[in-house]
């Protein structure tokens, strides 16, 4: 697939493929300004942690330009990146990305701002960089969980979409398939946003791996007729303890997963792991618009009156998670221990 | 609600409120001959098992009317009588209405077709006006179930739009509203055909009843915050062990109850109860066209290419069933005999 995050030096913007039109029309968004990436991140033009965090580190990079014409630029800059950073509330890779340039910039010290911006943009190509040999490692460990002739249930998008690489959950897909593995993958639509109908559809179909769409209430009846095998999926953020926050509809799963005695597996790479958050009941949850639920596309679905739920998120306790595939190994429970052995290691 | 099926004895047509278009728009669909009414059925203008009953009944005496004209009326009667009863395979309700008439018929004798249509017609209405008694007595009999400042949770639409009356599970909900009680509803959307969403919706709205719509996929994440005491559900068919076919998701959501402690009651007629299947899994479940999952109105939310599932219906083992609301009281386990009982007494 051709990267859908690109930094264009020449027009100094960043080029995300807009994930909200996909998969029928495939078109650029171009982000020149705070407010473009702040609309970019919370409108899901791109979305998915990993490529939250390179985008957020992008992001940091437009906001100096942004800031640089005026006589204080740091005031300026700080209050762009506060934007930035306050985006998005669950994905803890986004203040992640934002920590780290703020940490370069201190590291730094008094540096022009002209300095500051060829410095952040190496880090913001450098992280960019990292992200895709991080998914290839995860990938690598990932694999060896798949066995040949399985079919793997995915919830949401965590695919090179939702990366700068080719994916967390269908990272460990995809190097399962490069293996010579047969696979197949039952994509769960995941409503309201419909990563799963839309993206991790397009993204697999593209690369030839067959996938099949299902509606999200059908998990059950798929799960009691042998029809899945495993299921990965990728995670917003990590708990120190193990509890994984992802895409709304997770936890249901896990929890239809573990009564098949199906495994279940979270793929993430250690920066969507938050060790500052004890549990998963610690990590906010994203409340986002009605629009979402009550209309698909033009299509009015509810009628006029009636409020809806948009919860965007929902913990899965670590006693349903199986594995947490890293780059640094799959990590086993206890995770409290597992987590901080892979940070220290 | 005005009601939604009607029958014009001045047209001779059978006139349905189209579901399919619901909540934004009020249309009627005028059935005038077996095709009408098969379309009718096939497409959803009008569904809900009840409803799919009343409405067979209806299609019957549209069938006779058009086999009059026929030289040999009994073979075209026949013939359409079989084409009514295979328009959908799950719900009962249909085979349960047509194998009505077709008594009637032999008890008559040899009679004239135009005398036969009389007494068909008056028994049509007849089903139709117990329809509407029989859940105003599930009604009675459920609200007792649920207590003042529940919140209950209903996947697809069991409600006036489903039946001749007002609902089975909307039913009891009606019925514990009119005895006073505060209640909320979540009404789960249900993909594909968005039948919380669209009709569960709008009917409790324009009765008063608050009501919220949830993405099927939030289920877990609303029980587990507390904010679901009741799980009450309609049923397409019901087997002799009481293991209870419903709209897709209900098993999943009968899953997730039992893990939170939530009770669940299932809200059907005697009707529905097909005492010749021995269990859930004997219930042949209808897969239906792929476009219902692969559009929404004219938004097409998955790639070309990839297929999807669409299996319409599940099945829930009884043992997740805390009690079964019919016209004869609540049945409770071991069904098998409590459903003997039901029918003989």
């Amino acid at each position: 697939m051709t990267e859908h995050i690109q930094f264009s030096d020449d027009q100094y913007a960043l080029l995300l493929l807009d994930q909200r039109i996909l998969p029928t029309r495939e078109e650029t968004f171009v982000c020149r300004t705070t407010d473009d990436t702040v609309y970019a991140l919370q409108t899901m033009v791109v979305r998915g942690a990993p490529a939250i965090g390179v985008t957020a580190a992008y992001g940091c990079c437009l906001a100096l330009r942004e800031a640089r014409s005026q006589d204080d630029w740091r005031s300026a800059l700080a209050a762009n990146l506060d934007k930035l950073e306050r985006a998005r509330p669950t994905a803890v890779n986004l203040s992640w990305a934002v920590r780290l340039m703020r940490a370069l910039h201190e590291e730094l010290g008094d540096v022009r701002a002209e300095d500051l911006a060829k410095a952040w943009l190496t880090r913001a190509k450098q992280l960019h960089a990292e992200d895709i040999e991080t998914n290839r490692r995860m990938g690598s460990f990932g694999a060896e969980l798949i066995e040949d002739g399985d079919t793997v249930m995915t919830h949401c998008n965590a695919g090179a979409l939702a990366t700068a690489g080719h994916g967390t959950a269908l990272g460990v897909i995809y190097s399962a398939v490069e293996q010579g593995k047969k696979i197949k993958v039952i994509a769960n639509e995941t409503r309201p946003f419909l990563q799963g109908a839309r993206l991790t559809a397009y993204e697999l179909h593209k690369a030839g791996v067959p996938v099949t769409v299902a509606c999200d209430n059908a998990c059950a009846l798929l799960m009691k007729r042998g029809m899945v095998q495993k299921v990965v999926v990728g995670a917003d953020r990590i708990a120190a303890n193990g509890d994984a926050v992802n895409k709304i509809g997770t936890f249901g799963v896990a929890l239809l997963a573990k009564h098949f005695g199906i495994p279940f597996y979270v793929a993430a790479p250690l920066s969507t792991i938050d060790r500052d958050t004890p549990t998963g009941d610690d990590i906010p949850i994203e409340d986002r618009t009605p629009r979402e639920v009550t209309h698909v596309g033009d299509t009015q679905i509810t009628p006029d009156g009636v409020p809806v739920y948009n919860f965007a998120f929902d913990p899965t306790p670590a006693e349903l998670i199986h594995g947490i595939v890293t780059e640094k190994g799959v990590l086993r429970a206890p995770y409290e221990a597992s987590i901080k052995k892979a940070f220290e290691g």
